[in-house]
Formats: C-alpha cells, sequence, structure tokens
C-alpha cells in the first residue's frame, strides 16, 4: 500500500473499490487499520468505485442467497464493525472519509458511503443513490443502513420510507434536498470538488503532520487441533464441552523509557500486539468454531506490570500511536461485547487481570474470583486491580464504560470503585466492591464453575444470543442501534420463507422468477 | 366492578389474577383503563394473586406452545402495551401499582410484577421471583422482562445472568439485594405492610379526594362483510387490495361549556369516543385481518371544530378527565405507531386534520395532500391545521413529539411549524412546511395513490415490518427498547428450531420429554 501523490494536495489516500462484498469489507477494515498505523500523516481516505455503476451490491446478493444463516449473521456483524470501525477513525484519530459515488452507489454500497463524512454524488441525470433491498431482495438495508439514514443524515421519515421503496432510488438535488448526499456536483468539476473538501477536511485533523508510522506485520499463529497459539496469547478448544478458553499473558518486560522507543517497537509493543491477537482470537471464534458456547477468559502475569503499561500509554496519550493503541484496544472490546457466546472471566492464582485486562471481567456476562491459593499451588492469589482506563477510555457500544453499565443503579459503587485505583485488590475486597460475580473458595470452585459451564452449553444457542441484551443497559447509540436492533430485525427476516423460501425473493432474485410471498401481517 | 372496602383506608383497590395470560392481560388493561375513568379517586393498585403459587405463566407456556406466531406476536406487543400502559397510568394519572407476591411469581407473572411501582415479596423461605423462560422454554423474557429488568430494576447485568438462567429463581434478601423485588416481608405482618405502603403512594398522589367517574359503556359497533361502523369512525375493508380504509369523523357539535358538562357527557364527549373506536378498530385489524397490507387513514369534518376540542381540552388540562382524555389519545396513538403495517392519511377536499388527528398524519408512513378541489365535487380543499398539542402532548414511543422525530435533523422546522399553530394551511403550504410527504394536484393525484397501494401490497410483509424501524429515529426509551429490539428479538427467537421446532423446548415442554438443541452459534 502507498500512499497516493495526491498525499502532496491533503495527504490522503485513495481507497477503489471493484464491488462490494465481504472480500472488500476485509480488505476495507485491513486498510483502515494500516492507514491509521501505518500512515500517521494522511488525513483524508477517499472512497470510490474503481468503475462507474459497479459501487453496488451485486457480489453481496450473490453471497446472501447462497449463504447460510451463520455466514450472513457474521457478515453482517463485521460490517457493522467495519463502518463503526471508518466512523471511529473519523472521531478519535482525526482520519475522514469522503465518499465520491461517481456512478450508481446501491445498497450494501450506499450503505457503506453513509459510514463516510462526506458524501458527493456526481450530477450526470443517471447517477443516483439507493437503498433496494427491499423492494429487490424482500431485506431491510440491515447493515446499518436504516439506522444511519435516520440517525445520522436524519433523513425525514416519510422521505425515508419513500428512499427505502423506490429500487432506482433518488438522484441529483433531490438527493441533496433530503439529506441522502452532501452535495451533487458535474462532471466536469468533481476532481476540484473532490479536492477542495478534502483540503478542508485535512485542515481539521489532529493527526501528525509528517510522521514515521509503524508497520503491522501479520499476525503469527500455530494452529493445532484443538489449540491456536500466538505470542501474547493461547486459545485452547475442549469442543466436547463447547468452550474455548482464552488465557491472556501479561508482559514479559517493563513499558519502554519514551514515545520514540513505543515506536521502535511498533507492533511488537505488548499493549498492541496481545490487541491485535485477541480480535483475531475472537473473530476466528466467531467465524470457525459455531459449537463453541461459552469462551472461558483466564490470564497469567504480574498486575503490576499490566498497570505499569496502561500508566505508560496514559502518559503519553496525546501521542499518535499511543492514541492508536488505546482506539483498537476500544474497538476489540466493542467486539468481545457483541461476541453472541456466553463470556465468563475466571480470575485465579497468578492471573493479571488489572487495567485494561480488567475491562474483559466486565464485558463477560459474570465472572468468578478465587479465594486464597490452591491447595498445593504456590502461585500468589487472585489479585485484581483497577485504573483510569476503566473509567471512560474504553466506551461499550452504548457509549458508557463497562464500569458505569455495571453500576448503572448506583452511582455511589461507581465512585468507590474509582477510589481504588490502584490497588491490589483480593477476592473478597474485589466481590465487596461488586467488580466480580462471584468470590469462590477453592472447595467449592471446581464445582461451581464445572456446573455453570456444564449448564451454559445444555441452553438453546438462540435464545442465549437473545439473553445479550443483558449487556447493554441504559443509554443506547446509533451503534447500538444497529448492532443491538436494527441487526435483530434483519436476522428475523433472513429467517423468513419470503427472503429465504424456495419461492423467496433472494433465492429467485436473477432468475427471472418473481417471488412467491405469504401476505400475512400481524 | 366495586372498589373494594380498603378504599377506606388508601383508596385502592385490589385486582386478584388466578393465572397469567393473554386472556388475563385483556381484562387488567381493561380494569386499569377503567379504574382511570370510573374511579377517579381511586390512587392504588394492589395487584396479587387469588391463590399462592399461581402467580406465573402456566397459562401463557401452553398457549405459546399452541399458537401461531400472529398470535404470539400479537399477544406480546398487547401485553406490552399493557404494561407500558400501567407505568402510564403511575406516570400520568397517579395511579400506582403495588405487587404483592405472596407464592411465587414465575416468567409471565414476573413480567407482569415488573411494571409495578413497588414490588413486595413475603418471605417464607419459599416464595421467589424467577425469569425461567430461557431455561425452561428456551425463549427470553420477551415482553419487557429483560429490559426491566436492567432499565427499570437496572440490575447489576451479571446478577441479570444468573436470575435469568436461574430456574427456580431468587427469593429473600438476596431478592432484595439484588434489586428484584423493593421488600421482602414476613406472612404474619403482610397485610400491615402492604396497608402502609399503599398509604404511602396514596399521599403522593394527584387524584381527586372524590370524584364522580363517567362509565365506559362498552362499544357500539356493526360489523358487516367488508366494513365495521363505528360513532365516529368507519373501516372499509378492500380485501382484495389488502387494503383497510379508516375515515374518521370530526365532531358534529361545539365543544360543552364547562368541564362539568364534558363529565356528564362521559364516554359520548367527542374526543374520548373517537379515541376508544380508533383503538378498537386498530386492535381489530392486528387481531383478525392479517392479510391487510396498508392501513389508510381520511377523515371528513370541519378542522376548526376539532381544534376547538383540543382548545377545550387544553383550557381544562388539570381536570381530571381531560388528563385521562389526553392520555388516552397518547396511548392510542403509540398503538397506531408500533402497529407494524404501512399507515397512510390521505389529506383531501373535506378533511379535519387538524390538532390531535394531524397525529394521524405524522404517524403515517407517508401522507399525500390533494391540491384545490376535485373536478365536479364542491367539498371545501384540503386544510390541515395545527395546535399545541402536537408539540409535546402526545409523545411517542421514543419519548419526543412526532414532529420531532420528523424534524431530527432541523430545529428550525420544528419552530417554523409552532409558528403556524392555527393556521388554515393548504396543501402547498403544509408541504413547504415539511407536514406531509407530497401535495399533488387532482390529475396525479388517483395514479400516484393507486400505484402507491399496490406497491406496497405486493412487497414482502417481513421486510415491510422491518422497514418501521424508520418510524423511530433519535432518542431512546425503555418503552422503545422494548418495542424495537426486545420484540425483535424474541421474534426471531419464536422463529427457531430450537425454540417451536418438534424437537424444541416449546413444543417438549410438559411432555416429560427434553428439548433437542441445534447447539450452533453464530
Amino acid at each position: 500500500m502507498d500512499v497516493d501523490e495526491k498525499a502532496t494536495l491533503f495527504e490522503g489516500y485513495e481507497l477503489k473499490l471493484n464491488s462490494y462484498d465481504l472480500g472488500v469489507d476485509i480488505e476495507l477494515a485491513d486498510a483502515i487499520e494500516r492507514l491509521r498505523f501505518e500512515y500517521p500523516q494522511v488525513k483524508v481516505i477517499l472512497l470510490r468505485s474503481a468503475k462507474p455503476r459497479v459501487f453496488c451490491a451485486g457480489a453481496n446478493i450473490r453471497m446472501l442467497a447462497g449463504a447460510t444463516h451463520a455466514h450472513k449473521v457474521n457478515f453482517c456483524k463485521f460490517t457493522n464493525e467495519t463502518r463503526n470501525g471508518m466512523e471511529d477513525a473519523s472521531e478519535t484519530s482525526g482520519l475522514y472519509t469522503i465518499c465520491v459515488i461517481n456512478g450508481t452507489a446501491a445498497g450494501g454500497g450506499y450503505e457503506l458511503a453513509l459510514a463516510a463524512d462526506h458524501i458527493m454524488l456526481i450530477d450526470d441525470g443517471a447517477s443516483a443513490v439507493s437503498l433496494p433491498e427491499l423492494p429487490l431482495l424482500a431485506v431491510l438495508p440491515g447493515t446499518g443502513g436504516l439506522t444511519r439514514v435516520t440517525d445520522k443524515r436524519k433523513v425525514r421519515r416519510d422521505r425515508a420510507d419513500v428512499f427505502c421503496t423506490t429500487e432506482e432510488g433518488v438522484k441529483g438535488k433531490r438527493a441533496v434536498d433530503w439529506r441522502l448526499v452532501d452535495e451533487v456536483v458535474s462532471a466536469s468539476r468533481l476532481e476540484e470538488a473532490v479536492a477542495k473538501r478534502a483540503r478542508e477536511f485535512a485542515a481539521r485533523s489532529q493527526r501528525p503532520r509528517s510522521g514515521k508510522g509503524i508497520v503491522l506485520a501479520p499476525l503469527k499463529r500455530e494452529r493445532s487441533a484443538d489449540a491456536v497459539e500466538y505470542s501474547t496469547i493461547s486459545v485452547e478448544f475442549q469442543r466436547a464441552a463447547r468452550r474455548a478458553t482464552i488465557t491472556l499473558r501479561g508482559p514479559d518486560s517493563p513499558p519502554p523509557a519514551s514515545a520514540e522507543a513505543m515506536v521502535e517497537l511498533g507492533a511488537q509493543f505488548w499493549p498492541l500486539r496481545l490487541a491485535r491477537e485477541l480480535d483475531d482470537a475472537i473473530l476466528d471464534i466467531r467465524a470457525n468454531e459455531f459449537d463453541v458456547a461459552a469462551i472461558v477468559f483466564k490470564s497469567s502475569g504480574d498486575p503490576a506490570q499490566v498497570l505499569a503499561y496502561d500508566e505508560f500509554l496514559h502518559a503519553h496519550k496525546d501521542h499518535w500511536l499511543a492514541r492508536e493503541i488505546s482506539g483498537f484496544w476500544k474497538r476489540a472490546l466493542k467486539r468481545v461485547d457483541l461476541t453472541s457466546r456466553s463470556l465468563v472471566t475466571l480470575v485465579e492464582p497468578g492471573s493479571c487481570f488489572a487495567g485494561t485486562l480488567a475491562e474483559l471481567v466486565f464485558a463477560s456476562d459474570r465472572s468468578y474470583m478465587l479465594i486464597g491459593q490452591r491447595d498445593g499451588d504456590n502461585k500468589p492469589p487472585a489479585t485484581f486491580a483497577l485504573a483510569e482506563v476503566n473509567f471512560g477510555a474504553y466506551p461499550m457500544p452504548n457509549g458508557i464504560s463497562r464500569l458505569a453499565s455495571r453500576f448503572l443503579a448506583d452511582p455511589a459503587a461507581l465512585d468507590r470503585a474509582r477510589g481504588a485505583i490502584g490497588e491490589m485488590l483480593d477476592a473478597e475486597a474485589a466481590e465487596k466492591l461488586g467488580l466480580v460475580t462471584f468470590a469462590l473458595d477453592d472447595i467449592d470452585w471446581e464445582d461451581e464453575i464445572r456446573v455453570f459451564l456444564e449448564e451454559r452449553a445444555s441452553f438453546s444457542a438462540d435464545a442465549l444470543t437473545g439473553l445479550a441484551n443483558l449487556r447493554f443497559g441504559g443509554p443506547e447509540t446509533m451503534e447500538s442501534k444497529i448492532c443491538a436492533r436494527l441487526s435483530a430485525w434483519q436476522n428475523w427476516i433472513f429467517q423468513r420463507p419470503n427472503a429465504v423460501g424456495e419461492e423467496g425473493a433472494l433465492k429467485r432474485y436473477g432468475t427471472g422468477q418473481k417471488p412467491a410471498f405469504d401476505t400475512r401481517r400481524v
């Protein structure tokens, strides 16, 4: 990947998409992460199609028609996370996206455009934006489309109704009047107008004027039959028990002496390495391990060292790389929140759930902490510790911290937790502060955990997926609306014969045969 | 229905439920409406089971196992509306509910308890509250249960996870510590404690100390093959076109001279009569007319008279009956918002969409207004008018007015609309203010409407149901979370073989056979 020559104009980068499908999403997610880390001076991404009229959901439709339900759901979730990531790049990194539509952006293509900061549409009497999912495929623009139309673009609801039911979409002045795009530009003025907007956005960015990026080298992982081994993480599959155990390892050396030394370490810097490996492990389980009912988080290491890294990042919070690493953790932890398996953390002797790693405890549906040491084991008793990062650095999709979500009923409990920042808490203290679900002694531990995990594996997978609603109490954001509400409707529609049945619209699309619908409404 | 003798103590009324099912919901909804209107001096409802241990979802399970998908969805929606109505009675009428659990409240029974202002549990070592839906039936506590646990009771999410997966539930002190009930009381102290709480709630109520209620006489309706005729509403079914047209008639006389005269009119008072009939017509279509894709609203009458009634109610807004009528409209309009058919309003010559009735225009997915008069017709041109009630008296489930939802992008447009209160607006003026979707002249009218309605009838019913997400942009409330998010998850789960398949938990419940699950997770 090279920064385009237009970099001289506005430190920009041009991403050209050939057509829109899951492959593109993976490439796009990768490209954006790399721009964040490898090219800190890039401030604006131009998103446009390689050829006019292919910025659409063609491949997407074929994929959806043929894919399993699991694949569709994973596709939609990853796609949502990528688009949320683009908005996050804008909001927290000052890396803006301008979408240039020099043809027609239909379906998934326009949903992607909606994630940009600014949408430009060529005014040639033909180019349009459209969401033809409903009239054409009997499904929703369900990867954020509807929600971004109402909550980001704030399109008037009756106009949104017209737009979402009009196969050919909306073009020209009406597209601007209805807030579907930000501007329409004639073909002859397009490049000039794009450059002007790009310069405007670049001028608002806080990204460094110049700066040496770091290389996000591909992750190394060794896969065996029942395990995946990373440099800071081990994943073990107990497939008969429908369980995956992820053990995170704390740092084996203190933080570097300076921000420059952190840049020098690059992708080897422990917090970044761990975040990338955790993210990869979660995506691997989502996509490849459908029979895993519960993910068990464990850790090993020195909690004081983990806190030292948190303090290091906090001390350098205005450095671009520290900011990007913190942002990566934020996104990786949101991916954990949105992973629809039961999540449990076991805080055991020798573990290091402190600061950033304590977020996994709060992201879990339940946590158990062992009181004291184990018989015949000399590992130090489990210790839990909080840091400043637990109070806002890593908001959940609902916009507030995991601890604030946890203590919705009781702001005083949140204050008590804040008062304990930096303290090394034993199991009883952590339980008393409400930080873990249960503190158990060695006598009860094994049986309690075994019964819990067996029970979890025996419940209906679908009902447990819905139970994840318990994770998101309190406020709502556009992001939580997309992830928790729109996705639920789309999942429902993806089950219905009108979409996926033999005579449904998804199956019949492109065959020349009209779909046959069960017309009953409720 | 007679007010219980305990009325002397705390102006209370005791509702005893035999078991919990849809029949009870209908009775409960009816009882609460009647208490609001017929017994304005009642301030506290005691909700308790007729016999210990039957305050549960027994009937409910049998119904769910046997019911069609349509019936299940309608049941859940009506149930949600009833519970939201109980909370509304507390919030806006000062009619509080205390739930007394003198046995075990399980499943739907506890979900109902969650709608109360105060939950008391007898402390006998056995009585408990529980949500066993997930472990027992492989579905969710989906009629508000999960959301009220997290967002109303604000139960810590890991405790909520334990609670919702523990079939036998939680009792005694832990039920209080975990915020699942407000207090536990020993059997010997129960009646005394209930009376004390009831007096406390009664003291907070603004309901009149005494007052003559009005009688909510059963509605009269005449049903023929293709129509239902009420006193202020006509419903016509064009079943081949998958359409129902509801025509609302304006008042045929000016408002009464005083609040006393309004009480004298009682259920015959035009605004109340119309609201009750509209509510009934909507419920009838939901439950009995599954093939109706679109509901078309029309009206006939004098818009100035409609405004006069709005002004009358506003002038008497502190009178208990005016407050109850306004509240009834608020709930009826929310029922329209939550009705998953396409909604369209046609504003034609001779119509009276003004003030309260204009809310139907804003509740519609689209609206069309005719410019001028029709050829050969001497009805006055369509006139549209706003009143103060359009700016907050009837919040949507998302907590803001339909106009505020409409103009999310543009507060100035909301101000311009407010500036037009009381003006008689023609089609072009209404369109310019953004109040209707399209103003059309007589030449285009017929074709445009015909094509739109035909198209609507041809789309997938499921996708259109999901498209209703466009109705609820902007903020979220507990109510909108229940209606738009939790319901979507429950609908999805109700489609899944793990719940409803031949080997699913709902089908096998009570048979002695364990359900067989497809264990795959996504």
